[in-house]
């Protein structure tokens, strides 16, 4: 057996628990830190990434495979001296499962007029609301992904008519499904649309004016409603806000935004039927990170090939 | 084919809705509305009914079979001059699909922090809180019955972990269950208390300090949470405040209370972490309704057993 190969580590996550995982995590394997400027990275095989430091790619010249801290891998894809070695980005049971959690919150909130309801509640008014039920709405779900199809599975159980649209064609039981050309028809179809795409050129500001326009009026629950939980840099924000003021939506939940943290200074915290989360809809586990990072180099060393590779063609 | 019986309508709900369905209900039969009080009730077989007048029963003395509008029936019991004929409560699946919906929400509005959450967007605040997840975390169902077990499958399918308590034992695969002698033992497991029960003499007040004292402290939210849709009745509210202000339960969501509506002075209004909803949670459909008791009354004239019908002796 191989000498197992040096892997560093440049996560800007939280201090204690990337050094508490750390101490369970790559047995027999140096691990060095991208933090400590007097590391010698020059060995290092493997890098665990999220947000990392420029420098880095200079200090640890013989990389041969990164791992990308979160499922998007947009931000590492972006950097200028990135080196041609795989990206491997990160996939995970309780990343999902926490993703359709806050899926399936949203779109419940907005069905049951949780906002209507705070607000009666505040005034201490007791009023019941008209109330479709889920199935008289259609859930229209972008990104069909590892993230996007375990919402789809949750979001139908929970009564939704369920449709969902993809690059390339999906077959989901039960589910009427689009690719790309579709696009027009599945929007027309759709009073709760769900964003859980990657951030690519191509999906780069797609949730504009356009396409908002698009999305069902007149639906059980009047106007449209918008939830992104995948990039932020795949909504225009004044065209949401516009949409808002308007009445062409009728409100939004929204984990992602174009310039994170959020501005104070946005109208988006204060407007009406808007549910606001800080890129919270799913944050990575470090330790199911690093257990899945360990797994891969091991497979790897073992002559196996990795997988969650990211296509740099289509970037993602 | 014998002559098809009269009906008799007494539904405290919104005129407008129960003309509508009235138009397209009770085919070939003759329809007479209680609120009307010159109608002539003497021959009247059938009585559907949401909180009918106590004059009723006088009126129409050949009644054979009493169609609850709601789910629990709780308030016919009640009723003194109660003639000793069948109770046939309502069940349908729409409403049990919305009153999952609300549970689902409810369940995870706590889990992933919703009051906290609004509070910071409020005031303009981004900062991720720590998130368990939902298999962190054990929802205690009391009440299996056809309300309770469907919110114990979807809970389950969202990925807590569910334990659910009834009278009698059920057997649910992948739930651990308990009867009435294993209450404590259920109680220590629970992190969210969801209550499904019908309202009884053995119900009454049964959410009181004691049962909440007994509910596990220190789980992946900190205190527990109690959720309640089945009746107020159930519920002692001066303990369930004096909980949410001392730390025991570190949340709630409420639909049903003592009095309803819940009286403008009530703490609940305003407390942290409580979700207050105006007895909303799952509002019987009255086309629904008139189509499940029409087709019943088909079926008992054609000889027919009558199903759902309320135990008087355990009073649900
Ligand atoms: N807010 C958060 O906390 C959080 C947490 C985790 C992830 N995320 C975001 O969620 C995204 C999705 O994650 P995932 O694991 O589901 O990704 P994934 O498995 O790679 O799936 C991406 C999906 O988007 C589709 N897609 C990509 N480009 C498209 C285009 N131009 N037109 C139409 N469809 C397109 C893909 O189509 P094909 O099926 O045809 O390839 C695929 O169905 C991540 O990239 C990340 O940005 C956010
Ligand atoms: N808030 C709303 O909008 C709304 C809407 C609809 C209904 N509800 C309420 O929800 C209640 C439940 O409806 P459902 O259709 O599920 O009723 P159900 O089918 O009759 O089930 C009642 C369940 O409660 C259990 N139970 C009753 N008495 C008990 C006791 N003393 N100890 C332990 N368990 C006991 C029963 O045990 P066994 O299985 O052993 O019989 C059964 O599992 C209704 O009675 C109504 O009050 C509220």
């Amino acid at each position: 057996m191989s000498e197992k190969k040096t892997v560093v580590i440049d996560l800007k996550f939280a201090r204690r628990e990337v050094d508490e995982a750390l101490s369970n995590a790559f047995a027999g394997r140096t691990v060095l830190r991208a933090a400590d400027a007097a590391a010698d990275l020059s060995d290092a095989r493997y890098a665990v990434i999220w947000k990392p430091d420029p420098t880095l790619f200079e200090r640890a010249p013989k990389l041969e495979v990164l791992f990308s801290g979160g499922a998007g891998v947009d931000y590492i894809l972006a950097m200028p001296n990135l080196p041609d070695i795989p990206i491997v980005r990160f996939v995970d049971e309780s990343l999902t499962t926490r993703m359709s959690e806050w899926v399936v919150l949203q779109a419940l909130s907005h069905l049951r007029q949780v906002p209507a309801y705070a607000k009666q509640q505040r005034e201490r008014v007791w009023r019941e609301l008209t109330q479709p039920e889920a199935k008289d709405l259609t859930v229209g779900v972008m990104g069909l992904g590892v993230l996007g199809q375990d919402s789809v599975a949750k979001l139908k159980i929970m009564g939704f008519n369920v449709i969902g649209w993809s690059r390339s064609k999906k077959v989901i039981g039960g589910v009427e499904t689009f690719d790309e050309s579709g696009l027009d028809e599945f929007l027309a179809k759709t009073d709760i649309l769900v964003g859980l795409l990657p951030l690519t050129p191509q999906t780069r500001g797609i949730f504009n004016a356009d396409l908002i326009g698009k999305l069902r009026q007149g639906g059980a629950l009047g106007e449209p409603v918008f939830i992104n939980a995948g990039r932020g840099g795949s909504q225009v924000e004044v065209d949401v806000i516009a949409a808002l003021k308007n009445g062409v939506l009728g409100g939004a939940s929204l984990d992602v935004f174009e310039q994170e943290p959020l501005a104070e200074t946005s109208p988006l915290w204060s407007m009406e039927n808007v549910i606001i989360t800080p890129h919270a809809a799913s944050a990575s586990d470090v330790r199911a990170l690093f257990r899945n990072a360990e797994a891969q180099m091991n497979d790897y060393e073992a002559g196996q090939p990795l997988r969650h590779v990211v296509d740099r063609t289509t970037g993602y």
